[in-house]
């Protein structure tokens, strides 16, 4: 609860010009929207920075269009992440601009002006598997509003590829590194820069790769610094932080 | 390797101002001193941000002293970590204004100037148990030159400890949220704050959360946005990143 | 081997009204039919309070519908859980006012007299992606005779939804906790109310989530006090639990 | 934040009776007792029926001390849980009628009048080895005014000492079942009562019981019903569950 | 390489009835009939008691077949293991008499004279989703030549359907008990007999039960004595244990 | 509970015989004698083949001692499991026969008569590191009644002296092979006779032994026929099984 | 970066028949071709002795197409690992040499003109389950120049049908060797051999197999010398070591 | 056993100067010294290129002197790792000439003439605590008469360190890596030679590393090629694999 938002609430009552029912009602109702399966924040866009993002995993077709259309009268960007075709064919029912990206798995809406991307974040990539992530982390950033640098294919492997690349992505305000198998990517762009590097461990691999546990713990344990792990394959919650560091830097 | 460096580099040695063999060896021997055991990285400052850390579990105490003691001669401030009383004793021998801290396990030097601190971090913690790891990084924060808000003890089971601070917390530039057992108060805090968030999961706890294991899949799996994880214990690490975002700022 | 019962049986021998034999047999036939490929427990309605509950998962769906049409002839009121659709069927072909739940994979049937519902048990989850598991523990508490208060959707991300709702549920006499991802709802709750809750971790998630052990481990290490935690997925057993609680009350 | 606590406020400040800033200051100072490393909760007796319970491990015997003094000025009954013997000597030092439990490593305090017991708690575990674990949940449970009936010692390789005693236990209106190895006792007693069943795995065992995970997944994937799960030894989280449910029952 | 027959080729070649090469090549050839992608061990009857069985999970179905008619040449009895009915349609096509076990996933052979069955082998089962397993065990004690009596659906929920059954099992020379979820019924039957238990861990369950991880631990924990544990789901393996012990009696 | 037993009972009881009062009472305190803390189970020999066995670990010092002297009361052999020096101190001034065994942990008492050993059980170690477990295994089998033929530091590595001695161990009625590390000779060892093999994997290795479970998946995963494993390290429990498959024999 | 080759470029600088920028401009484009998801890495021949490999799972058949033919521009000899059909046909429309194998799920294409084969590798597997990963070794053995031996299914449940093949295998430069379960195959030829061993585990086997962990453990803990592991159902990587170790001979 | 003294020994009994009975004694004591506790396999020289290794953990002081000693007798070089300072005073006591290396846990003797190294190993170590494994690797591939290359603390967040040295290991028959934390260091290194690499996880790290676990599983999913793994801080074991290597080579 906002500070700042209840000190003026307590003035207005004091003052006479609320009455205590209606200040109770307005702490109770003010901040979500209630589809009865679900409870729509819209104060999310001025608490963390962007509308709530639907995640559509375990969610039926129905539901996720119905939030996607719910969202859509206030916001003009949504994103929708882990959609498939036939959630995204209920959205686009309903919300005529929805795009589906097919290798992300996202259906995003763009309705707003064209406006100045502030900011650049770079996703580096280890291999063109780990590509669907990269993109998922790539579009969100877009969408969040931030100028995207893509380096994909880079892997420890060939060292030189990446190390011919450092001028590129040594500027940007943050790094998302995006790999999967041994996940070593990330402790050598982070040794190379003095900028906040978000790890994606991905589930490419196999066998001992125990579906991305590995780059996870190669990733959490890194001999270099400056760098936050997201959750494996959560190419998403890297672009989200690396949007909050970015407007953190505004 | 630094790009313009070495775009410079060649033009000397185009220019005849350096010859091909001294060029070679610049590039062999200009990055580090060589100890036997170890070799310290002294452009770690410039490419890192901040000398190179040494972390002095699994060295001897002599070990931890002669490499404190070179990277004296050319640094003001110093930060070894996972030190024991041993590895001080050795360390003060020869750099006289070590300082231990028993309850962080860090030895650290503070010799230069005074600066104005930029930046500042909060550092949130869910019991008192987990105050060590909290400030091993409050106290990196502030050898790093950034401004540290401590609220130790806010966990979840007492929720309204933490909303109550909130209006403290939610203006710094990025959060530590330092946290053992289930780890939860990383995903309130991301709920709260539109801030780039480091998630520290901790040791503390017993039987299934085995040694910091909960916390940390916790954390990675939280349903808020903007946390960025690092390893169990990591309370430097997580002050390496908040510093990283922090300069981002500047 | 219920003592009251033996020590009864054992003065009826003893006044020759009962001969040992036929004592013997009482013993052994007593608590359950036998299907051969399984054996119904009649008794358990006595002994544990509901009638045995099919557990359909590895079964065929004709075992279930032997099962369930053998339940049928003495209860009332039968749960079927982990049902899916051909299993229905076969049940419907045998006990005409079974019904089915697609969301929660029910087969219930509840034929009795309308019953005054006695206690109430509030079930939370944490996202419209955990309402199965949810909506399994609501049905069956419904079934078992109690109130059921649903709130859904109120994740910890947003946690100004949940405490909005505290007037609701701090009154009910159990509490049941539904959240996959990080499970943090759990301690959240806990830490709120002054009554037994009972947490379920759901799958629900990705990557490190590992299927729900991320959630598991959470609920399991809470830092509130009053929590007891049953399997991943397993709303029916929340509820059982629920129950037997609600039932001590009487 | 409690709902009619907050609705009187609103009315005082309406009224005039209660200045908005001092509104705001009751708001935030309310709750707890700040020592600096510490936030004392000293509502949550109120909000979750027994004081604030100290969690020893990872403090230093001077915290630990200074928390239990601090709350030994309100309340009567005090539970610190994982002492040592130094902590309590710390502890004795300043609230004398301390006393220390070896076996089970408490440190408790019960200086109030004798109160009436309300509801019994079976305490049933199935090796000697566990019973530091199952006297921790005794313990607690009587300093937080319930009757006990322990049953130690009737694991299920020798059946016949359970059953035995069933008439002892299945009267009470919570049991706690502890139990390490592969926890099978949980399952078979929640199989012979009607009543909710807390199970406690303990890390006794060795091998392949990995300090109680074995215990731990048997019972939470017990066939029978009825069954809340508690982290492993942990007895006093068993104990405040069964307090939370005998209370309900009042 | 047994020794007795090495023994005799030794004194062959000595007393010059067995030249040296020839020796050698008996060494060599002996033991088995090369396939090119198999080798099959016409020998195992001897030295293991059974023909070879036939894992099928992996292999074709041809080569399933090719394998189950090269054996049939010299077996009267055959069990061929996770089989499915593409690999029973290849097997039938070659040996007429085949048949297939569609709940046990068995493919066997029993061409030869009905001998006397000698042993008698208890199968214990917990839930009728446990059958499958169990019934591979039973087909296959069967075909080792030895009696099975079957007791299913006996779990320890309702531990008086087993005990009402001790006379039954307690007989025999050797008992397989074959549970999922807790896994607790092989501890009960190890602590109710003084005979060689094995215990068969089954991948019935769920969530915390991963895939069988739960009733494997638990049956290795055992606080019962005289149980050996086979692999998750390993009917078959539980059958040729006990076959082995059977036969150690005669 | 014993059927036959109770059948009897029961005639008495109808024949007037008995009391119903003191048959009740008969069937309560019959199986075990209550020391408190623990509860001897003095029928275990008649129900299990031995003694119950005592399992020190988690125990104090005094409750080994105490249980040790009541079964000494009625029993001439007596093992107890996993003592050290204290234990065995406390044990030998009660007990004065009483025999520590340093390299395998144990206690033993042997005051009965010499008595015929019957069956011979091979124990085969892979290690000397192994030894300790093997020797636990010994000296209990020993104790049980049976010859043991020790076969130690036959590691597959060097194959040749496992296949030296095969005529040695390819006699014994069951054989017991404990080794660390790889576990490999488990499955080679079975792969060379027709007697059940009872495994016992060991904590011997380092790294990703994981304190034994290497060896005890490799176990469990064995693709040679007729082997039941048991705990990490227990050698007594190997032992019992061994014990029992003798007694099946008889 | 290759440091001779470097040098010659700088001495080219300093003699002027190399400009600066061109130089540059070398060092950045010389290693590889950027198709945009993809940088094929041309030199990688020169320095990892093979081409690069495709690994084609996670990538679509497209994107092997792309880059398979861009590979076969300049090599005679390709290999893409884990293709299934669908790859295949996109690949075959445009390198009409290349070639699918089914059972390996290789696409290889073998232009070339026929080379002398150098060095022999035995590849040696446990079950003819394993004879996927086993051909995906040697066939690219065989691509990679090497003469292979072939010895399948001689498991060490027959001991001497691998006894009995030493002589064949005894004498390759490296062994190979492949086996799911237990794993144990590796141990034993590694004791029988004084040759660098390669252990394959695969994910044959079930239950506690644990999708190959099982093997995979058992050879990092082999008792027997000279054996590098890698990952679960890595024949290419087998066979790549390999190559690196018959090259090293050269 | 070995095929040509096999078909040496059979002519010899074919010829008659080899009775039969004589023969069988040298196939059975010829290979190894049997000191009770433990079977010296002196014939390991012959057949894996070194003499027997001792592995002292686990192992009495007396015990491993006592098989040091038996070593001695016949040969030159013995190693034994993982031993403490009481061990080496017992060997000292035994073997004058054997020496203890504190860092490396290695007793040593080298009591031959010195002999021309054959043959260059790398061993390259990422941080300094990795040391004592590297010191174990290279002691041992002196020892087996290797001529060693050391560079240590060259981990991936200092990139350039490495790629610096490139020429001094780049021209090794086989490189050893050796690397805790997050291992990416081998994957790096196997990116920039064609030469076999034999990857050593070490146990250096803490929370999330596992002992090890993080990079033994980095070191298995590696991208690059040519990678052989060894067990966490097997540092003899990689030793032995690389002698292997060198001496496949001659």
């Amino acid at each position: 609860m906002n500070h700042s938002y209840l000190e003026q609430l307590l003035k207005q009552v004091a003052g006479g010009s609320l009455a205590p029912a209606d200040a109770l009602k307005k702490l109770k109702h003010l901040h979500y929207e209630d589809l009865g399966f679900a409870k729509i924040d819209h104060h999310r866009a001025l608490r963390n920075g962007f509308p709530e993002v639907i995640f559509c995993q375990g969610k039926t077709a129905e539901q996720v269009a119905v939030i996607f259309a719910a969202l859509a009268k206030n916001n003009h960007r949504i994103i929708a992440t882990r959609a498939n075709e036939e959630m995204y064919a209920a959205v686009a029912a309903q919300v005529s601009d929805a795009r589906y990206h097919s290798m992300s798995k996202l259906i995003t809406r763009d309705s707003g002006q064209p406006s100045n991307k502030k900011g650049s974040v770079s996703i580096i990539s280890a291999g063109t598997a780990d590509q669907p992530v990269a993109e998922e982390a790539a579009i969100c950033c877009e969408l969040m509003g931030h100028q995207v640098i893509r380096l994909y294919d880079v892997g420890v492997a060939g060292i030189h590829r990446l190390l011919d690349k450092q001028d590129q992505f040594e500027k940007s305000i943050a790094l998302i590194v995006v790999a999967g198998m041994e996940g070593a990517l990330a402790s050598v762009v982070a040794g190379l820069v003095d900028k906040p590097v978000i790890a994606v461990p991905t589930s490419v691999g196999y066998g001992a790769s125990f579906n991305g546990l590995s780059a996870l713990l190669a990733m959490l344990n890194s001999c270099a610094t400056g760098i936050g792990v997201v959750n494996i394959d959560n190419g998403f919650g890297a672009a989200a932080l690396a949007s909050s560091i970015v407007r953190a830097k505004e």
